[in-house]
């Protein structure tokens, strides 16, 4: 086998979620896997499925779409996603739909980011930016997020950013509500982010894939409702997160016809399109029975409650409280520099999957939880996870 | 917006399979697409069906697997896979599950070719090879396949084969059965390919996506089989074609271990992984019930007859009799020159929706069918092209 090309120096997926071996001793029922949403304790919303069995029947009608997606569907779509972010959305030229967020993500960064550029990334933030950037050969360049002063709103670093911006880098990426700290970045914050950007003739890309679970009543703004946006902004979103979806391998990109465009030009060779039955879930995205996002929303709320009180009793463990998601960003005063021993031992030992803090930048003592698993068994497991952390 | 990538320049799918407008006018009854397979025409094996039915209904076993595909279904399809092709395979290191065999295609070349370098491709031969290639900014070397002679076995210029690699491409990515004209390598030609290759420390990719749809009983050579290939060779298979599991996005890859780690890292990146609930069909491939692959071959043996026996009839048109897959690469004395505006009439004013043979090669008088159609209709709408040809 010959060498991997130099694209390949940064892509190693081991510690990725899901990756891991599975949790826990052979038969440890209390086993919990953090590292992704259990489907099982929050299901999908009945019609979605349904509405894919009916698809796989139908056959041919579903079978094949064009790349960018089935026009039945981005045209039911468009509406409804115009609503939520509060800006028009042309569903025939700046919406498309894709195998996942991840893909949305991918097909969105290399067709705009040339080789050797920098890529303006917010630390800690989701590790795969990090890694399309290398596979694409250009440069990370970190923009700083401050979160852990719990009384103070989650900002990124605007003097970095700005020298990022200046320095050459034409493009920010970054998610809102933050994985992995959930943090949601207000107003006023992005309006100056979104300033610096149009200043310096950038894009951005906001990963918005939990944009619907949003606690305590906060605001959420969706960065393409600003003035003069929609044409240096692209949006991802997908159900795979709050609605459970991610089995079907499917998500949205909202951004400017031109890169649509290219998207579906790399979608082309990459995936060809969304599995075609699949696309008939989103039929029925956004559109749930009455109540449902609402119960969905505090029942998460109701978890990340518990598992804050059990924190708070911690002598090592501390986390700030997520605003918006289903992730928490823990760090451990016992695990600096044995962070892989504490996270292997915690699986193993504990039956608790966790992410690594390394997968969002350079966070020896952190580690992120997906708290959306059955209640009981997830303020169980960071029972076991604190009275370890204080044991280690 | 920036301007596109370097890596874009190639990238433009206007003409690609399923990105025409719908074929015919409306209403147009008689209308056949033959860009693609019908599946309402050939539907898939109704245990795959029920498996992923099943699967969605299962909820968090199927739901996320690793990035290279669940455990149980690479266990379950490693020894028939072997079978099939006649070559062992682990399937812990040797076997990936992607969203597709273009995802697969996509996810080895990349794994492979080094930016700047030559790539050895065959013409004619499926589009994506070329525009892959253009998008990793490396460099097609053609390797011209004769096959216009229908009494002759079909070869590829091995002198040219060798002065690429003697040039320094260090791969060869070809389709087999050959991908739009339905030749079938021999054994001795493969052994011939296999050997140029091995001398040159290349590697192959094989695309061998219809290699279970072969007609007149003719005899079908796996190229891993052939000694050593296990270690310089990726083949590519899945269940879109003869299974009409298209619309699920699955397909698999074999390949040495190293190249298959490099694919799921990629994979992590590009897509996380082929649709988990998707995977379920995976378990009763190549284990369908008794005689239904005998009887799909011969059902499309059968249209393959009565197509060229029209073809035959014809003033202008001429093609190879295919002896494997579903497709059919026409030449037309009448449309060099014109093939945009036949294609585009033909689709118009006859319904009927054929590729153009620009996406294979410089072809300015071809065009492929895929004649996985309904067989009636699939016979009188070649009856309109052969006239409509013969008046253009």
């Amino acid at each position: 086998m010959t060498s991997a090309p130099l694209r390949f120096a940064h892509l190693d997926p081991s510690h990725s979620p899901g990756q891991q071996e599975s949790t826990g001793g052979i038969g440890d029922s209390r086993a919990v896997d953090f590292s992704h949403g259990d489907v099982d304790a929050f299901p999908p919303p009945a019609p979605a499925i349904t509405a894919v069995a009916r698809a796989i029947d139908d056959g041919g009608t579903w079978a094949y779409s064009p790349y960018r997606g089935h026009g039945t569907v981005r045209a039911a779509l468009a509406g409804r996603l115009a609503d939520l972010t509060g800006a028009d959305i042309d569903p025939a030229s700046e919406l498309l739909i894709s195998a996942g967020t991840q893909a949305s993500l991918y097909l969105a960064m290399s067709s705009i980011v040339e080789r050797g550029a920098g890529v303006a990334i917010v630390t800690p933030d989701y590790f795969a930016y990090r890694k399309i950037t290398g596979y694409l050969e250009a440069r990370p360049v970190e923009i700083p997020l401050s979160y852990r002063d719990a009384g103070e709103p989650g900002v990124l670093d605007l003097a970095a950013l700005e020298r990022a911006f200046s320095a050459g880098s034409r493009l920010l990426v970054f998610s809102n509500p933050n994985n992995p700290t959930g943090v949601i970045y207000d107003a006023t914050h992005l309006s100056d982010v979104y300033a610096l950007a149009e200043s310096y003739g950038a894009h951005v890309i906001v990963d918005q894939l939990y944009c619907r679970q949003i606690f305590d009543q906060r605001p959420f703004t969706h960065l393409r409702t600003l003035p003069g946006a929609s044409t240096r902004v692209t949006t991802l979103m997908g159900p795979s997160k709050t609605e459970s979806l991610s089995g079907l391998r499917l998500g949205v990109a909202i951004g400017p016809a031109e890169l649509v465009s290219r998207m579906e030009s790399l979608q082309g060779i990459v995936t060809l399109r969304a599995p075609g039955y699949s696309q008939a879930a989103l039929m029925s995205w956004l559109a749930e029975p009455a109540g449902w996002l609402e119960s969905r929303v505090s029942a998460h709320q109701s978890i990340r409650d518990d598992i804050a009180g059990v924190i708070r009793e911690s002598r090592t463990v501390s986390a700030r409280l997520t605003e918006g998601g289903s992730y928490m960003f823990l760090h451990s005063l016992s695990v600096e520099g044995r962070l892989d021993e504490f996270v292997d031992r915690l699986r193993v030992e504990c039956g608790v999957t966790v992410t690594r803090g390394f997968e969002f930048g350079d966070y020896p003592d952190g580690f992120r939880l997906n708290f959306s698993q059955s209640h009981a068994a997830a303020v169980a497991a960071v029972e076991r996870l604190v009275d370890f952390s204080d044991r280690f």
